[in-house]
């Protein structure tokens, strides 16, 4: 197929559209985790950027991505110190870095709201939206890649378009993009998704080809991470989810055809793992954010209905099977605009189960998904919120300890919250699940350190509660403030939350 | 007119009603805010609740109501100890002495989520359900009082019904409510609300008529306080929120017709009184959980187009006007179950601009609605979480300071985070506004502290800031959590947050 005559005529070296990017923009791009982010015009532009400083010369940018990205754009960037401004996700550890260092000032927004801030003009605006794509078409027809994001409202809102029509990625991608963004409030009409596998929209961005202003031909494949066997904690957790499930099942409260969300990394592939293997386990859908390995398993088991995802986050392995089986594949995935594939309006109405990691949790049910010792970030709140505030069931899933036991996942109180007590209905480790549904503050905190708490910190976490019962102003939540973040100073001074003698608290 | 058959058949007084009632059932009622809950059967209640205590005998229930709601239930059960469990929301100061006393537990739910946790059965059911009425017809029609709550869902679920016939109130009631419950996932379709005024269900709630076992007729009106005029505070609170909204419509960020949700209390009856007499603002409509008087200067300036709520909130003296022309209200207000008031998806679609009071709030944009020092519930969370996660712009508002300047609203860290950075938008108080949208959290300090904070203050909390940017884990969010709760700390040990002699932290 010979390309279409946009391309030939506007295509243009990455050097070349690099040089075009003024110190001080808003950069807007393609990519959610590392799935369909342009790639050659920010290695281009990083290297314009260490250029102009190695001549004393300013030459920072603002970075609006769907989420995390690959290196080539959030590494390169931040390790050419290119970067002054980044939302609204990140796991990148230069760029983690210089947020943590202030050299990059960085917001965190729950994944589902900034495209639609963008629009409403609460969000500065980017002027120069970089897409990945799959082909452009003379009337402007953007398909994209292996990730929906916002490009579409990045493409719409920007002055200026440039594409990395990558030549590596499989043209049969056309056809798995759902792009459809809502009409802005008091206008809006109900989101018309009834089930994950429904289509609302096109499978792709229009945009005025006028606005196009560069292509720049790349055959650079995703960098993601290759896929690692689930350890023992995650197989132990997945189990308990899995377990737990059953037991909702057996007891009437778990209605067939609930969609699953499921996070992202090792305990979530395990997770998927076990709904393809074990015996009493039907076939399943997914409303999720991020699809990877784990759901080759379900289709191989023959238990996928259907998988609406806002990217594609393969291992290099599994991009090899995606293309192999990629007309089948495109009957049973669908790939939504973050705004819909994290709608709090649809993943209520389906009835999403929700399964994300904390970062650190508290006896009392609260959750921090982003700042490690309460001030750290750690990659962002991302998806979570949307899925958990409008879940049937929302879970979130850790190991119970972490650095070989010198911190626990649960502490007296999180020293940042992102999920609250309000919003957390099932925790769960590999040494048990929660369920804390109806409870109270402190059957809560009972239940929590009997079932979720490594047995080295149990002793601990009930002193702190007893202690609490006590000492605190009320006996509701009985925190006593002096002595809530002691794990955390502990830590901090000694290297380890646990304490040198056992002793109460 | 004379009485239905039904009423005639199942007449019964209180104390006869509350015999039928078992040491340890879990009952629900009618009820959101001091609106539309049961009066009579609750005191009897009461009074043979102390019987049996008197007799040595045990006698306590469960109570589940839509939220608060007025004395004669939530005050006198709590005064017989005869609750021993409680939610989803209160705001008595004798159930409030119970639960943080731990003689009472508390469960505090986002107020949208708990209808349909029953019905998915994830909470212990109701047997037996109490409802204040206007009328019940024979086939089993019961049309609610003044607020909807839950009590279609209670009614439904529960075994046996009690129906308060509340006389003293107008018949005219009936057309008020817009029942409607969901049906469950995953065959949920669009909740059908595109305009605040939008009719969905039925005028009553329809169960079956042998369910009901007992009528009892009664005469006493919903115990609400006074209507007092704002202080100034209030009304300086109100003054920053218009001038805010102008500033958004002038810079073509606020569409026309965005409803208002609008909290309870003194600032909320401000703002609307605000509305009310601005020459620039135009008529607006409600989307709301509760109506207060202030409603009525808003019709009488001719600028309410419609309000959607779950209560009619009104004082002695806004009822009597109230029934004046409730004839002519019929066409202005609609109330609705609390699951579709504070709906969500509704919320989201409308593009409601949310206004909640705070109880406390940290300079990186978190707001605590509900425990005191961390520990001591206050009122609950109710439905600001339902609102600010799902507005059009979330605003919080609160006094800068309370116990005459020994308690500051702003403080390094929120003791109980309900809305966190990521939720919550602009933050209001006597002394200006500061409009958090887009910025990382050391701007959103400089500027809470410039905008928000008490004189007084100031100084303590850039102290606490600048200090963290030096010492703490990071510069992203500057937390140093060995001096997070100094402010809380100092306020428990000497009864005032400020310092003895100004020094740094």
């Amino acid at each position: 197929m010979s390309p279409s005559q946009i391309v030939t005529q506007k295509r243009m070296t990455a050097e070349e559209a690099a040089a075009m990017i003024q110190n001080g923009e808003v950069i807007s791009t393609s990519g959610f985790t590392p799935a369909g982010y342009p790639k050659a015009i920010p290695l281009a532009l990083a290297a314009r950027a260490e250029a102009l400083h190695a001549q004393g010369r300013e030459f920072k940018v603002s970075l609006y991505t769907g989420a995390s990205v690959g290196d080539e754009l959030d590494g390169s960037l931040a390790r050419a110190k290119a970067l002054n401004f980044r939302m609204p996700y990140q796991s990148n550890k230069e760029i983690r870095d210089g947020i943590n260092s202030g050299e990059i000032e960085f917001v965190d927004f729950h994944l589902s709201h900034v495209a639609q801030y963008l629009r409403y003009g609460f969000i500065p605006r980017s002027t120069t939206a970089i897409v990945e794509a799959v082909e452009v078409t003379n009337d402007g027809k953007i398909y994209l890649s292996t990730s929906g994001g916002m490009s579409a409202t990045f493409l719409k809102s920007a002055d200026r378009i440039f594409v990395e029509l990558n030549e590596s990625m499989p043209k049969g991608l056309m056809g798995f993009h759902d792009v459809y963004v809502p009409k802005s409030p008091p206008n809006r009409p109900p989101l018309p998704i009834y089930h994950p596998g429904d289509r609302i929209g096109t499978p792709y961005v229009k945009v005025d080809p006028s606005k196009i202003v560069g292509i720049v031909t790349t055959e650079m494949p995703d960098k993601t991470p290759p896929f690692r066997a689930p350890d023992a904690d995650s197989e132990a957790i997945a189990a308990n989810v899995i377990d737990f499930l059953l037991h909702e099942q057996k007891k009437g409260r778990l209605p067939e055809h609930l969609p699953y969300q499921s996070g992202v990394g090792n305990v979530a592939n395990a997770v998927l793992s076990g709904f393809a293997s074990h015996p009493q386990i039907d076939a399943i859908s997914l409303y999720t954010e991020v699809m990877q390995d784990g759901v080759f398993e379900l289709i191989e088991a023959d238990r996928l209905e259907m998988a609406s995802t806002c990217s594609l986050t393969l291992s290099p392995a599994g991009q090899v099977k995606f293309r192999a089986n990629i007309d089948e594949l495109k009957h049973k995935i669908i790939i939504r605009q973050q705004e819909m594939s994290n709608n709090p309006e649809v993943i209520r109405r389906l009835g999403v189960i929700s399964m994300n990691t904390a970062l650190e949790m508290d006896i009392f049910g609260n959750v921090n998904s982003t700042h490690v010792v309460g001030s750290k970030m750690m990659n962002g709140i991302g998806g979570s919120g949307d899925f958990c505030r409008n879940a049937y069931i929302s879970i979130f899933m850790t190991p119970s300890i972490a650095k070989n036991g010198d911190i626990s996942a649960v502490v007296p109180m999180v020293s940042h919250a992102d999920h609250n007590e309000h919003s957390v209905q099932v925790m769960v480790t590999e040494q048990g699940l929660a369920d804390l549904r109806g409870l109270s503050p402190v059957r809560r905190a009972r239940l929590i350190i009997e079932k979720c708490v490594h047995p080295d910190y149990k002793e601990m976490l009930t002193d702190y509660l007893d202690f609490g019962l006590k000492n605190a102003p009320s006996k509701h939540t009985p925190h006593v403030l002096a002595h809530a973040f002691d794990f955390h100073k502990r830590f901090l001074e000694t290297g380890s939350m646990k304490m040198r003698e056992p002793a109460g608290v």
